[in-house]
């Protein structure tokens, strides 16, 4: 292998791929990247057992290919190499078996390799028939929906992210029992197949941090234990987690006895300073009172002292609640909705809170309400 | 206790005296900042048992005084909540003992305060013979300095900077034992009597976080067992270090029988790039190769690979040597030239490297070579 590439090409691709390499991988080969230099091109690989990323460089945007090759380049180190070479156009060489010499004029590292040989068979394949949409769309599906996953390994199946297909309409949903968030999208095709996959969570929040231009198209195929995401010159392969995602249509309540209409930025202002003074096991509890049109939202450390925050709100006639709920969970999920102002649905101080925009019922953001008494 | 304030005000001098703040405290009242309000302006201190700082609002700058006082505030607290304040004039009103209201027209904080009368005593003295600066050149012999002080407890004299005036000469010295910084500055004034005093480095470094105009001066103030920074409308005072520092001036080598001229910012990068692969226990040692004029940077980790570096330099003839040390250190030697070129002086592998300034010796980094062999 032997080949001289422009730095800026090849960190571009690298900081992309290095998103697969897990901090707690023990096994070196899996700490590293795979540097595969073909006549057509560079492609660069890396892989833990569930994610797996795969880029490519097209001859095109190599200064020279001299010989083609193979290695696995320790991660660690490379990206650290490569940002900080003094000058614009980088050599590499292997020598010695697995010896990679990168080099300029002035400088030379001989960076221990490994065998290219050791590095897991990783199968990518397309589907017929893949889903497609903007890159910014699917970014923001996957924001209006991934914060609400579970953290807990102990409830793997709500670590992932629902994606429920039939006909032409898609639900997505992530829940950790305690919040929920819901995005229905309408695809441009209809499927042939009803599709109904679970995503690692940890793998989208990835995921969307290898976008760059969002402009462009992105597809995705799925298969029954894989997801494959195409864009770019990237591709992006997740595990499917296994198993039967809850039925969660029926905890999202149709009917409602308050409506109440709020500023989005006001209400979540308010909600951030009045959480500033919770502590010990009702960290981050807040209470909203709603009363006509008068929104009080308050909290109470019997050490520190306690908040009022008052808010001008539409609401249905004759509102009258008072409701208990985190302000961390109300605060991630105002942060999804675009809008300016947005409604919040409420039946009882025990039922589930809704926010909705006015607009449609295209996301559906609900919270439980945290009993205090 | 009443007063309204306008937000930005109170926030500028809170962010400075939290700065005493020590989150180590465990006394609540140690974690609190006292407001002081007399009917000149508004006074806040806080302190930990090494350092106090005390900042004055004057009364031409607080929108409103209706009732002078004082109460001690939580610190934790009080930031967040005048930060995320909506509107940019605050009111504050104490009431029922050491409840403070703080408030606006939307919104309420009853926080639970402490009796002033329970604050430490500090007496804030004034010399009759301040030493002056600009805050900028103060600021530069700190920085200078005090990043070569030791972070080990166990020999607390090297945890701070070493400030010795005789006549208009103050000499500015810090070591860990092996590297020192050593500033010499010419004052304006002579001092009537030997200065010889130990800054905690640690209260230096949060000293030069809260100059804000560099433009303005500067009055220190030195007494036998503290001393006082004077500067805007801040006080900020730092205990001293009991004992006497050790006697450096013998360690720094007169005569050379290398001096290399090099390029600050082309050595530096070059040893950054040679220090990635090392590893284990010479993590960060670099081997430094001069003949004639020819430079190399070399370092080696068995496991990793090896890298070199080549610069071309101005030495003096027949220069041949080969040397190690930190790459850490050199580069926080480096960091303190403004010069384009500085000279590095040597006389063996096992003796002292200087660095200076081509033009001057008012600053001085020496770093001690390691053993490889």
């Amino acid at each position: 292998m032997k080949f001289t590439i422009n730095k800026n090409e090849l960190l571009k691709s690298l900081n992309i791929v290095t998103k697969a390499i897990s901090s707690k991988n023990v096994i070196p080969i899996l700490n590293g990247i795979m540097f595969n230099l073909k006549n057509n091109g560079l492609e660069l690989t890396a892989s833990d057992s569930e994610l797996t990323i795969k880029t490519f460089i097209d001859k095109d945007n190599i200064v020279n290919i001299e010989k083609t090759g193979s290695v696995i380049v320790p991660s660690k180190y490379i990206l650290d190499i490569i940002r900080k070479m003094p000058s614009d156009e980088i050599n590499f060489e292997l020598f010695e078996g697995y010896k990679l010499k990168i080099y300029t004029d002035m400088n030379n590292y001989n960076l221990n390799c490994f065998d290219a040989n050791e590095f897991p068979a990783i199968k990518i394949e397309e589907s017929k028939t893949p889903l497609n949409f903007l890159i910014k769309d699917f970014k923001k599906i996957v924001e209006q929906t991934v914060f609400a996953i579970s953290n807990q390994e102990l409830r793997p199946l709500l670590t992932g992210v629902n994606f429920h297909i039939i006909n032409n309409i898609m639900e997505v949903v992530a829940t950790d029992s305690y919040r929920l968030a819901k995005k229905t999208v309408k695809l441009e095709k209809k499927v042939n197949d009803e599709i109904n996959i679970i995503v690692p969570g940890k793998n989208l929040i990835e995921l969307i941090k290898t976008f760059d231009n969002l402009e462009n198209n992105i597809e995705i195929h799925i298969f029954n234990n894989k997801i494959i995401f195409k864009f770019d010159n990237v591709l992006f392969q997740s595990n499917l987690l296994n198993g039967t995602y809850p039925n969660t249509a029926n905890l999202i309540p149709n009917e409602f006895e308050i409506t109440t209409n709020v500023d989005v930025s006001n209400f979540n202002a308010s909600i951030d300073r009045a959480s500033l003074l919770t502590q010990g096991k009702d960290k981050n509890v807040v209470i909203m009172n709603i009363k006509n049109n008068n929104m009080l939202i308050t909290s109470y450390a019997s050490e520190l002292g306690k908040v009022e925050e008052k808010l001008v709100v539409e609401a249905s006639d004759k509102a009258d609640i008072s409701i208990s709920f985190s302000a961390k969970y109300m605060m991630d999920a105002l942060k999804t909705f675009d809008d300016e102002k947005i409604l919040i649905l409420l039946n009882s101080d025990v039922k589930p809170i809704v926010l909705k925009s006015v607009e449609n019922d295209d996301l559906i953001q609900l919270i439980l309400p945290i009993k205090t008494y």
